[in-house]
C-alpha cells in the first residue's frame, strides 16, 4: 500500500520517528570517521553528512550539528584548521558506530572504541590506522545554515592514503576493493555490490557498461 | 602498495583523472533524479550530491554546478520554487544515468530517457512514476559556495510517497526493500547488503544489533 506523507503530518510526527524517517529518506550516505586533535587530546567521530563539492580545487563538505556530540569535532577543527576523513570498512562498523556515544572531552574515542590513532607525513590531525582510505583536510570555510542551526564545513584535501591497486587507470577508486561501507538512517550500515559503470552520457547514444 | 597523494600532485594531475579520483574518494553517495518544470517543459536530471540537513524542519541539501548540464534544473527551481527527488532502483540505472546527457532546453529527459512523468497531489513539479520513493520539495534557500562556484540548494520536504511496508515501526526506511541504489564516482552504481542496525551508542555500553 502506498503511503502519502504531507508536510502537515511531518510537523506533528513523534520526534524520534520523524528523525529516523527523514534521516533514511535521502538514500544511502557517505559515512566517515572524522579525526581531530586539540591541546594534545585526540577526538574521533562518525559523520554521515559528507558531500563532494568539487575536484579542482579538491573540496569536501560536511554538515555539523554544533549542539550535539559533534561539537568537539567542530571546535577542534575551528581551533586548529586540520582534520581527517577515514573510510569505514565492514570489520570496523561497531567501533565506528560507538564513536557516536557522548564521551567526555578528556576521553579519546580512539581508545574508548578500540581504534588506533596514527600520524602520517607530519599531518596535524590523527588518521585511523585501521581505515583503508584516509584523507587529510585543511579547513577552508564554514557556512552557517540559519534555517536549522547547522554548519557546512568545507575542507580542501591535503593528502590521501590508499592502496594503489584500488585506483583504476582512469582515476576511479573501487570502493568495494577498499571494503568501504555506506549507511542509511541513523544506525544502519551496508556493504555494496557493483551494478556497473556506464559510459559518459550523450544525447544520441544509450549508455554502455564500461566496468 | 600504499599510494600517498599530496595536494601538490593533485594540483598537477590530468583533470579527468583527478575528477574521477576525487569524485569517488568521498565514499558512496546518495543519488536521486531531480524533477522540475518551467513554462510547461519538464526536466529530469541525476544528482549525486544530496545531503541530509535535518529532520525538523525536514531539510535536504543538494550541490548544484550552474556551469554544467545541471543549470536547467537550477534555473527551473529558482523560477518556480518546487522540485522533486526520486530514488533510483536497480532496474532504472541506465535510464537515470542517461539523464546526465546534455539534452536541449526544449527536450524533456523523461521522454528521451524512457521514464514517466507523473503529477501527484497537485504538486507543481513532476515525479518519476517508476521511482519507489518520491519526495516533493519547496526551495527554502540557496547558498553560493564562492570557493568553486557551486551552490547549496536547500529544500523543505512537502510530501513523501513510498510503500508503507518499507517503513519500520520506528520510522526507519528499509532502502533495500525499496530497491534504492547508491553510486560512487561519476558513473558507478551499486546495490547494497545490510550489515546491521546498531543500538543508540552510550559511553558505558558496546552497541548491539537491533536489526
Amino acid at each position: 500500500m502506498e503511503k502519502f506523507i504531507t508536510a502537515g503530518s511531518l510537523a506533528i510526527m513523534e520526534h524520534r520517528f520523524r528523525a529516523a524517517l527523514i534521516n533514511s529518506l535521502g538514500g544511502f550516505k557517505s559515512v566517515c570517521l572524522v579525526g581531530t586533535k586539540h591541546e594534545g587530546k585526540s577526538n574521533l567521530a562518525i559523520f554521515s553528512s559528507i558531500v563532494h563539492l568539487g575536484a579542482n580545487p579538491p573540496l569536501v563538505g560536511m554538515i555539523v550539528r554544533p549542539d550535539s556530540v559533534e561539537r568537539h569535532t567542530y571546535e577542534n577543527i575551528l581551533a586548529n584548521g586540520f582534520y581527517t576523513l577515514n573510510h569505514i570498512s565492514s570489520a570496523m562498523v561497531e567501533q565506528a558506530h560507538q564513536t557516536s556515544a557522548r564521551y567526555k572531552r578528556e576521553e579519546s574515542e580512539f581508545e574508548c572504541c578500540g581504534l588506533t590513532e596514527e600520524y602520517r607525513n607530519e599531518f596535524f590531525a590523527p588518521f585511523v590506522k585501521e581505515s583503508k582510505v584516509k584523507i587529510g583536510l585543511m579547513l577552508r570555510e564554514t557556512k552557517a545554515i540559519e534555517l536549522n542551526g547547522t554548519i557546512l564545513v568545507i575542507g580542501e584535501i591535503q593528502q590521501i592514503h590508499l592502496n594503489e591497486s584500488s585506483i583504476g587507470a582512469d582515476g576511479f577508486i573501487d570502493l568495494e576493493a577498499t571494503d568501504t561501507v555506506t549507511c542509511s538512517g541513523l544506525d544502519c550500515y551496508h556493504s555494496t555490490i557493483r551494478l556497473g559503470r556506464y559510459s559518459y552520457a550523450k544525447p544520441d547514444k544509450w549508455p554502455s557498461r564500461i566496468g
